[in-house]
């Protein structure tokens, strides 16, 4: 089975050109087939608060509502993702931006509240299906693919989804065709067992470990749905998931730094 | 040779929402292989101006500054094509949303302006080659491509690029595969005899007419553009042209309604 190598980016590398050229030329350099998923960062809200729109948050997240989708459209589908694309043809991948409603790439639906609270989280979408014959299309024709949060439910609707877990439902789907590695890369070295102590990242997380670890409050909230995705993309075939610094992404790719999270 | 079928819709038509769905409907019910190109609309504009951003103007034509360009990637290559694509995908079209920086679709350089007068135009594009290798990839797997407004230089640079050229360049370079209809969609009826007579629609036009029309002035100044590409197009090539109104566009394309722009 060839390699396929997914990298999700996050907001804070995107908002910072230096560290955004620096990790896009170091992606275009991997040998293995390839796919980016890029995360929004904070141009959207700047955006949104240049435009007049007041941000809606119920209980800490974000609602998007119809005027936050179309500035979120603008800016991930349009500005960050098609800058992404001509840099990286610069740098020789020959990539394709793409959000889920191209080619029905990632299909979803709108979340719906849970009851009793029922919270209307907006045009936020939940992943149904992943068109995993599309993307090995692409990559059969060496295009890179470049792809953005945005999904959609067939019915007209685009969604604004979690870029994170849109990385971990590509790898997921594409295991049936390549031995995938995953990796989310951000500002970090890895997940650190001290928030404050950039030296204490926890090189290996099996699930017993990871249990261990939520048990004890030892995992800063902010990264337990990353993973959570992770161990999803274990449990569902995918081959290898690595989260780490996106400075280091040669490093991250071959398990020699951050964090790998494994089965057992 | 089978038939394709691209069409360039404008932007009064992309500004308005009845209108444009009824396109869009009937765009997706063509049964040739197509293609769609959309222009930009007004709501570039009126986000540039909610931005603060200055429009500068030399001799009546716009200049794309950076932060201009900003603007543009996000509304034309954003907001308007991934709507477009959303709502292609609901009335069964499996389209797909393209710059001409993905998958290398429209290469471009940046306008030089002619000496002596050498006006900067900013980041403006003129096509050097439009990738028909892969439009008739994604077309051979049923795909319909949806193309914005926005080429790049192949260094990294996005450009800011007419829609109608664009329309004309992919159309001349699928002659090759195809038997090319080329239909300029818009807001009118055709090319009129006479600008405030909605009824004066020209049927035919061909070359010489074309010559004397002009000599006579009797070519609104706005359409000139439309005819040159249209006549590069037929010169080169494709085998039909037809400018008309968006509503009629099953009557179009089988030369029933608008002006057919043909060669002699």
């Amino acid at each position: 089975m060839d390699q396929l190598v997914i990298v999700k980016i996050g907001g804070n590398i995107v908002d910072d050109d230096v560290s955004l050229q620096l990790f896009l030329k170091s992606f275009a350099e991997i040998k293995q087939a390839k796919i980016l998923v890029h995360g929004g960062g904070k141009l959207a809200t700047r955006l949104a608060e240049t435009m007049g729109i007041q941000q809606q948050m119920v209980e800490g997240r974000r609602i998007t509502d119809a005027e936050t989708l179309k500035v979120v459209t603008m800016v991930y589908a349009g500005y960050i993702n098609k800058s992404i694309v001509a840099q990286l043809q610069h740098y020789g991948a020959n990539s394709i931006g793409l959000t889920g409603a191209d080619a029905n790439a990632v299909l979803a639906h709108k979340r719906k509240g849970k009851m009793p609270d029922a919270i209307d989280y907006g045009f936020v979408g939940d992943i149904d299906q992943v068109n995993a014959a599309f993307f090995n299309k692409l990559i059969q024709q060496s295009l890179v693919p470049v792809v953005s949060p945005i999904t959609h439910d067939g019915k007209g609707q685009l969604l604004n989804t979690n870029a994170d877990t849109i990385a971990q439902s590509i790898a997921t789907a594409m295991s049936s065709f390549y031995e995938t590695i995953l990796v989310y890369s951000f500002e970090k070295q890895g997940v650190l067992l001290d928030i404050n102590n950039a030296d204490s990242v926890i090189p290996i997380i099996d699930s017993n470990y990871y249990q261990t670890l939520k048990a004890n409050q030892q995992i800063f909230a902010g990264m337990i749905p990353k993973l959570d995705n992770a161990f999803v993309a274990i449990e569902q075939g995918v081959a290898k998931v690595i989260i780490g610094n996106a400075a280091e992404l040669d490093q991250l790719i071959i398990g020699q730094a951050g964090t790998t999270i494994q089965n057992g």
